[in-house]
């Protein structure tokens, strides 16, 4: 038996999501090593709250979440050497892979995607949850990481841990993505089934804070705009579209009222944040508005926090892919299959 | 640039599915092999209606088209040699790649199982979209493809080309399936659907017909037989489960009534003929019979030849996978999603 290649990793944010997929790595380490004959060690872990740190030696997964448990510094685990903040890692360590998943600032990716841009140009893979990188800069990273020969992967920026640009990639070769459709907002979805059931919108926005779905800034929800920056990440890497997110037409789901909603059921109908992208002469039309769809379609069928994304191809016609009640579990799944994508290569 | 590397490829059966896929081949394979620096050639095509013939100098596939339209015989086409019979191309031929997809015999997959055995036996990727052998003789097919150091794939089998086994494949590494459901059989849903909208059961089984979508025993479908073979490959492919079609729990939709869709719909209910497999103690239980569905619901929500297949996962929750209105055009692709498997390894 051949000697596993070591793979360095190190952790850029150290939220939900990353703690996700820790805990899915601890438990699934051993078969992806054995499988891709690897050997992982964890380098460095950068956090806002925690401090920052990088080891040599390697830190013990379990270690760091103890101490994240613990909400103790990060300095308190064995054999690490204090970092400074998230950028000094990346001035002190040059890991094979970086884990991003720090917060978003939805208005202009930033700082993840510098951090993400540094990292490419120093030879370092990068896998994110980050959808604003992607629509704001995707080919401008994509170009860097392949100069660089390293890979940008970041299949839960949309939709979880769903395939959905690893679908596109390993499952519909040689087809063009004509357009596309979807429900991709948990939180506007759950407001309005919420409503539909008789809530206030109030309740239901808390509700969907006390769930730890909304973002922070709820508005940023409400008014289309999480919707309009994945689509603009969907145009940019299926369709190869040069779009911004505030080129999207987007209105959210603010006027949505109690009476459009019955008015709605009566007619078969339900409304939901719809987001649409098709092909135009020159580049991508993108709207992300509240539309009132069949309850008995595809569109129609997705509940609470689930989310679907159906696809106009040009030689698989339509294809649909649904993702049924997420957790933060599945968003940790996307980056362990990010991870193994770049292991197979 | 480097010389492309010659693929030769035969075809064993010529009817509707291997035509869409020579179309789109004729279409597209200045792509495919630019892409993965090759050039095919095809040695030698087997038909059951037009003979059987080799070529050591290459067919033009317009001229294959041309016989086919024209309902000539093979041997008119230029430079070929009379093969005899469909396995006499096996004695004759030894191409990298056979495309298989000859008629089904449903009740042991056979001719085609065996021609599939023979080829893969000669160092003989194969693609195919027969769903028979996978159900009988998956594991061994398996065994015997990679003993010989070669592939074979069948992502067409069981959803046209919609990914199923290339989803859980490339899509969802590490994961276990824990079940699936699915709407598989697109004649019996477009039958449902037409009684719904008040017509007869034999009108209904008509129109299929005249679609060409019904088999040519229409009782293979309304009996559930052709979703109980689905459902039977799946189970073997997906979770490794060594089971037949006739150990499938199996009603099919003859003693649906219209009373039955009526009281079904006033429920909010629509019904399909659903399949189910799921892990149980030392393997699967399978089960194909017509049940009462919230029309709301992603099962519920395909229509006419439409079709969806729900995963339960272990590591990514539940997943689905939805083809809307496939045509032949949607099965000739997933031959050539098999081909780009075959090509990219």
């Amino acid at each position: 038996m051949s000697k596993p290649t070591k793979v360095e990793i190190a952790f850029m944010g150290m939220g939900n999501v990353a703690q996700a997929f820790l805990q899915l790595l601890a438990r699934q380490h051993e078969w992806v090593e054995s499988m891709y004959g690897v050997a992982f060690k964890t380098v460095g872990i950068a956090t806002r709250r925690h401090g920052s740190v990088v080891s040599s030696t390697g830190i013990d997964l379990r270690d760091c979440i103890d101490v994240i448990e613990k909400d103790a510094h990060l300095t308190t685990i064995p054999d690490c050497i204090d970092a400074g903040d998230a950028p000094g890692l990346l001035d002190v360590a040059t890991p094979d892979i970086i884990v991003e998943t720090i917060p978003l600032n939805p208005h202009d990716g930033e700082p993840a995607l510098g951090y993400i841009r540094r990292a490419l140009d120093k030879g370092i893979h990068v896998v994110s949850v980050n959808k604003g990188p992607v629509a704001f800069a995707y080919q401008e990273l994509k170009t860097l990481a392949d100069l660089r020969g390293v890979q940008y992967r970041f299949e839960g920026a949309v939709m979880d841990g769903a395939p959905v640009f690893n679908l596109v990639e390993y499952c519909l070769p040689g087809t063009s993505i004509l357009g596309f459709v979807g429900v991709l907002n948990s939180t506007t979805n759950l407001i309005l089934g919420g409503m539909e059931s008789g809530k206030s919108f109030e309740d239901c926005i808390d509700e969907a804070r006390r769930a730890g779905i909304a973002e922070e800034n709820t508005s940023y929800d409400i008014d289309g705009w999480d919707a309009a920056v994945k689509a603009t990440a969907l145009a940019r890497v299926l369709m190869g579209a040069d779009v911004q997110p505030h080129q999207v037409n987007r209105a959210g789901i603010a006027e949505v009222s109690p009476e459009h909603l019955i008015q709605a059921a009566a007619e078969g109908n339900v409304i939901k944040l719809i987001a649409r992208g098709h092909a135009v002469d020159g580049g991508v039309l993108l709207t992300v508005r509240p539309e009132a769809v069949p309850i008995s379609s595809t569109l129609g069928s997705v509940r609470g926090t689930s989310n679907v994304l159906i696809l106009h191809t040009d030689l698989m016609g339509e294809v649909a892919i649904v993702e049924t009640d997420p957790t933060i579990e599945q968003t940790g799944y996307a980056l362990l299959s990010d991870l193994i994508s770049i292991l197979k290569t």
